[in-house]
Parts: structure tokens; sequence; C-alpha cells
């Protein structure tokens, strides 16, 4: 071991790796620029004040808390939701809609384990002015369709609306805050515990049966009946909408009164992207309607969902190796080193990515390391080639050859593309 | 002014200042890729530790320091080369030349000013085990490639080699790191200011005459004769292959005696890409073959360039817009809002960037949206286009119209990308 490892809760992420990330990131970016999202980037440090003023003791305790040289309280972002909520608010004429998408690193001092990071990069779309569940169907459907383009199949969405649970539980006059804290770890810690934290919290039997019942609702008729004031009927017509629309963009989804996803400051609509069998949470968001009021900009409605890229890494259905050279120009001697370069230049202008020796070594050491590198591609280029015009395309795979013509190279662009 | 700022001597990028951001990165990625490096990437911090221990005391000044929560010291990386010679150190077997990029964010407390920050974005390449000056000319020809896709056209690259201007020093018996130190201001505070300071440090007259000689070389062969030892030797013969090769790659090139370059670890030769005219720096690097080792690696060579993306916005020669949304769909009512879904989703299968009304808003508001937000095309969809297969592609600046089937839908993309 070295005199020096990356902190504790964070990585490296070496080529292979990071191909990886890069290619869930390049597909989130394509999809979110095709629905008409734009880009946006924020500091990686904001206030202390503004990270802890509308986000809930939980995530208050997980902030990389620092000092700047003039004593100003810092913090790392946690995420992207709260530093965009200032943007727009010190930017009251970002025109309206303002769709915005956020790549990048977010950091949480969370315990590490198997698996937990400290340091990790999201991809976020946000909605910002838009009041009615078109927006939420939006957000939602393309986070849909980023996962269909890395490769999951078997996903679905579940739904949910903070009103209806807070108007269900504020009828049955209960604090509805403190049993939706409970309700939520229905999952984790099963029925049994949720009901005797419910009693340990000085709630009702009957009660507790009402919201064991309630949290067991897969459709929205079913809670019609439950629901009675108005803020809860806006909660049903909201997640009515958010349902059908869904539907039309072709996504499995699923209505649970159970759901109440932790952070504090949702207002609406809600949503978990599930990948089914595992029940795992790959992408999840909701409706936000008063933070932006809350850190001083004009009213205005958002909704967004997160994509947790490291996470997503694990779907990856296609084989993307270990490096993005696709071909190592091998020169027989120093002389031939000048062809290389010169070939080189061509096949980098028609887009293929090449290699050739810095390091003056001979054939054999250059196959090695094209080997060890995982290069899919050589092309050994001596004084025969450099005459003849023609050069041979290796796959070193397979070990087989392609004969190409020097004067027209795009074959060699089209073999790389198509294999 | 609203409650919350970004924090001192740090931005947001809106999404105009984002697109032109992206549009670097994405030049010199791609650029990077083509040329055969690879991804990677390392944590927002390090130790304290490492970040200070080859560095330079400048350096240590301008960290972001922190501590986590086990009393860690941390700090905010102020580069990509101190973290990736780490990487090196701790992973022996990578193969070798290690050719890697790195795009991403660094922070430096540096006193803010008018244009500078203390966050910023950089794009580096650099190529591990490679000990010749082939590799240097390989990071510097692939920098120069990058700022001609960008759309620089008057730049050259300023060379030099520590080997030399060591060698000719020492060769005087003087200090050669604290006269080196003063050279280095030559262009900030003129020939007198820099004799004055050598005089203060205690130089003879007839030293610091040669001294001002040896900094106005700008032509290897002038340097030759001054130079009595094999490292200065091997100086000579280092600068003369980068020059010769850059030569080759196209690059203008000029070899200045007087250039030193601030940072202390450089050991061979030395790179800086000027924009000529304003002489801005635009792009510097250098050959740094002892870092990996005092880091606990085993000896490796290595060499390496780093472009300030931020810097490298302002000579930006195409215009990029406002917003990446390329088609708006106008719904003339709430039924025609179905249909503008449907062609939305046919558009981004064949990469279009589309966008709709996801606020019930009338036809007025949303093309008044498309103004405000400088989105070029919009097609206004109603009962008549859904009837007759037919729409209207607007051009919102020049108020020109296509007629383009829906069945046919490929025109636009076509139009899109033409104009």
């Amino acid at each position: 071991m070295t005199q020096f490892q990356p902190p504790r809760g964070t990585r490296d992420f070496l080529p292979e790796d990071m191909i990886k990330r890069q290619f869930i990131l390049d597909k989130a970016r394509e999809t979110f620029e095709q629905w008409g999202f734009d880009p946006l980037d924020t500091p990686a440090f904001e206030d202390f004040a503004l990270l802890t003023a509308k986000s809930g003791e939980a995530v208050k305790d997980e902030i990389y808390y620092f000092k700047d040289k003039s004593d100003r309280e810092l913090g790392l972002r946690f995420d992207f939701t709260v530093p965009m909520c200032r943007v727009v608010a010190n930017n009251p004429n970002l025109p309206k809609p303002f769709r915005r998408y956020q790549l990048g690193t977010v950091w949480r001092y969370d315990r590490p384990g198997a698996g937990r990071y400290r340091e990790f990069c999201q991809a976020d779309i946000d909605i910002v002015g838009a009041p009615g569940p078109e927006a939420d169907t939006e957000v939602v459907a393309c986070a849909c369709e980023v996962l269909r383009k890395i490769g999951l199949s078997n996903f679905y969405v579940r739904i949910n609306n903070r009103k209806i649970i807070s108007s269900f539980l504020e009828g049955l006059g209960v604090d509805a805050v403190s049993v939706m804290r409970t309700v939520d770890k229905l999952n984790k810690i099963g029925e049994d515990e949720v009901e005797k934290e419910l009693e340990g919290k000085g709630i009702k039997k009957d009660d507790i049966k009402s919201i064991m019942k309630f949290a067991k609702i897969r459709e929205i008729d079913r809670a019609v009946p439950l629901i009675k004031d108005d803020r809860g009927r806006e909660g049903i017509d909201e997640l009515y909408v958010l349902l059908k629309g869904l539907e039309k963009f072709s996504c499995a989804v699923e209505v649970d009164m159970s759901m109440v996803r932790g952070l504090e400051y949702y207002t609406g609509n809600i949503f978990e992207i599930m990948q089914r069998g595992s029940e795992l949470t790959v992408t999840a968001g909701g409706r936000y309607d008063r933070m932006i009021e809350a850190f001083g900009g004009k009213p205005t409605p958002a909704t967004g969902i997160s994509l947790g890229v490291d996470r997503l890494v694990n779907f990856i259905q296609v084989e993307l190796g270990k490096t993005g050279v696709e071909v190592y120009l091998a020169n027989v001697d120093e002389k031939s080193r000048e062809k290389c370069m010169e070939l080189a230049k061509q096949l980098r202008e028609i887009g293929v990515n090449v290699e050739y020796d810095v390091m003056q070594r001979p054939l054999v050491k250059q196959l090695d390391y094209v080997n060890s590198r995982g290069i899919k591609y050589a092309i050994v280029v001596g004084e025969k080639e450099t005459k003849s015009g023609v050069v041979k395309l290796r796959n070193m795979q397979s070990g087989s050859e392609k004969e190409i013509e020097v004067r027209n190279l795009k074959r060699v662009k089209d073999v790389v593309d198509s294999e």
C-alpha cells in the first residue's frame, strides 16, 4: 500500500469504470436535451445556511461542512435541487417553464459501508414554473426513457401524492408528518414494527388499523371515499393525471398509498422508479412547490427527478470495454513511425480513436501493450505497407484480418463501428 | 437581492453559459479520445498532506482546507496532476504508457477579482510512463488540435526545457531555483525590475548580464554554446525533438529561454500555448518525471498539459444560442396537445431536441415563451395539421416557413441541422 489513498468514502474511477459512467451520463444528457431540458451548473459548495434551510434534520448531519479563510460557513452540496432553487430565486426573469438538467457530483457524509459512498454522481431534471401534473408526467417519462436507453427493461414507477396522505391523516386527527415518517419504513421494518412504532407515538388502535388499511391501497379509486377535503381531492386529481399520462408514455405504473419519500420538501405527486424483482429504487423525485419561495424567490411551483448514476452502472447491458481506443498503429521501425502518425491524422479526422507508439518500443512490446490495454484493432505499419498503400486491420480478439487500401481509410471506420 | 448568493469567488452557469462550456468540453473530449486518451476521475477532495507534498508554498495557501468528522485533514483538489500521480502510484500495474484525460472542476483559494474565480473547469491530458520528448509532442499537438476545433486560429506554442535553464544557471554558480523565480516575472514586471530583483538577491553584475542575455535567446542553436554539462545537452536534445515534432503537426512554435513556468515539479520540456496579439496563455504544461515516485510509486516519467475551459469560452467562433431546444411544438387547443406529444416522440427518436407545452397555456403565450427562450423553430399543431398530415416548420427568427409531411419528419432534422 502506498502512502496516499483516496479519502474515506470516496474512490477513483479508472478508465474501465469511467467509460461505464460516461455511457450513463451520455444517454442521460442526450435524452434530457431531446426532451427540451437545458444544462445548468452551480458551485460545488454553498452557504451552509442555504443547505440546511429547508432540508430537514437528517440531511444536516450528512453535509461536509467547512469554513473559508474569511470564516464563511460553507458546505458541499448534497443534491442539485437546493442550489437550483437558489438560482431560480436569484434570477426571477428566467422564462417559465424553466426546464433544466444538471449532471455532476454531490456529497453526503453518510456512514460508509458496502457499496455506500460519500461522493456520487447524479443526473437531475426539473421543471420550474409549471404547477400541473403534466410537468410531473414529463420528468418521470423522460427518466424512464433514459433507463430504457441504458438497457433496463423490467422497471415500474411507484406513485403517490402528498396531499392525499396528509388529507387522510389530518382527517383522522393525527400528526401527519410524524405518522408519515413511520409509514415510510414499511418496506424496511415490516407491518408489525410499523404498528408498534405508531402505538409508541400514541396513535389509537382504531386509527392504526385505518392507517394500515390505507397504506395497502394500490388503486386511486379505493382512496377516493377516504378523502374528505378539497386539498385531498386535488391530490387525487393530480395523481390520476400522472397515472394516465405515464400510461400514454408506455410506462408501467403502480399507485402505492404507503409511499411517502423521505425528503420533507415534497408537496404533491411523488414518484420512485423501481427495478422489478430486486425492488431497488433506481430513481426518485417529486413535486416541491414551496422551496423557491422559502429561499426568497417568488412563489414558484417545481417538480423534478434524480438519477443515481453510479447505481445505474450495474444495469448496462452492452459490452463497453476497458478503453476508448479503437485502433493501435504499430510501427515496425522508427522510420515507419512517421507513417503511423500520418495515418493517425487521417483516421482521427474521420472520427476513429487512434493511438501509436510514443516510446520507441519494438513491435512485440507494442502488441503486448495493445493486448494489456484491451484495444480491439491493430494495424502493423512497415516498409511493405508504406510502399503498397495497403494495410491489414487485425481484430486482436478473433485474429481475423481485413486488407484496407490507405486511400480508402473510411473502411476502417466502417469495420470499427460495425463489429 | 435575495437571501442566498453563490459563495464568494464562485458563480452559477445558466444554460447560455453552460452550452458554451459544454461546447469546449465536448470538443476536448472528442479530440482526447481520438488521440487515444482514456477518461479518469478522482475525488473532489484529497488528503491535505498529499496536496501539499510536492506543490510548493504558493499552492499551499490556495487550497480549500477542511476536516471531516473524524478530524481527517482534507482539501479540495487544485489540479488534476497530483491526484493522477496518486492513482498511478496506487495502481502500479496500469499498462504504460497510461494516457488519460480528466475533465472537471478544481478549486483555488485565490484573491478574487475581475474575471478571477475560485472554482474553475479544466480539461487535462497526460501521458505516464513514456520518458521521451515524443510524448511531450503528443500532448501539445493534441491540445493544439482542440484549440483549432474550438475556433482559435492565431496561436503559437512557447517551449523551453528545465534542464537547459538549470544547467546554464548552475554553470554560473547561482541559485537556479531562486533566479528562475525572478526571471519568470519578465513579462509581468519587465527587464529593469528583474535586474533589480536579481541584484537584491546578491547576483553579480556580470552574471545578471549573462542571465538577461540568455533569457532573450529564441533559437535553440544560440543556447548550445552556453551549455556545458550532459544534463543541459539532454535538455537541448529533448527541446529539439519537441520543436521538430510540433512543426510536423503544423503547430507554430517559438523557443523562449526566459520561460520558466511557475510550478516547481517540472523536470524537462515545458510549454505554454499563447494567443497571439493578446499574449494570453490559454494552455500550459510540462514534463514532471519525479512526482509519482514522490507519492510512493515506482519511478515513472510523466508529461501533460491542461486547458482552462472557462477561459477558452471567450474564443468560440460559432453562434451557440441560449438553448439546446431546436423545435417547439405549439398546440392550438388541449386536444391537439396529444398530437404534439405524439410528434415529439417521433422527432426525439430521430434526434431532434423538442419541447411542447406542459402548462395548458394559450397559443400566444406559448409563442411568447418560444421567443423569450430563444428557440429557433416552432410548429403550430391544430386540427388542420392533425387531419392533413402536413405541418409548417417556422423559423422564428426569419419568419420563413417550410411545409413538411408528418410521414416524412426526417426533413425537420435536415432543416434544423443545415441552417
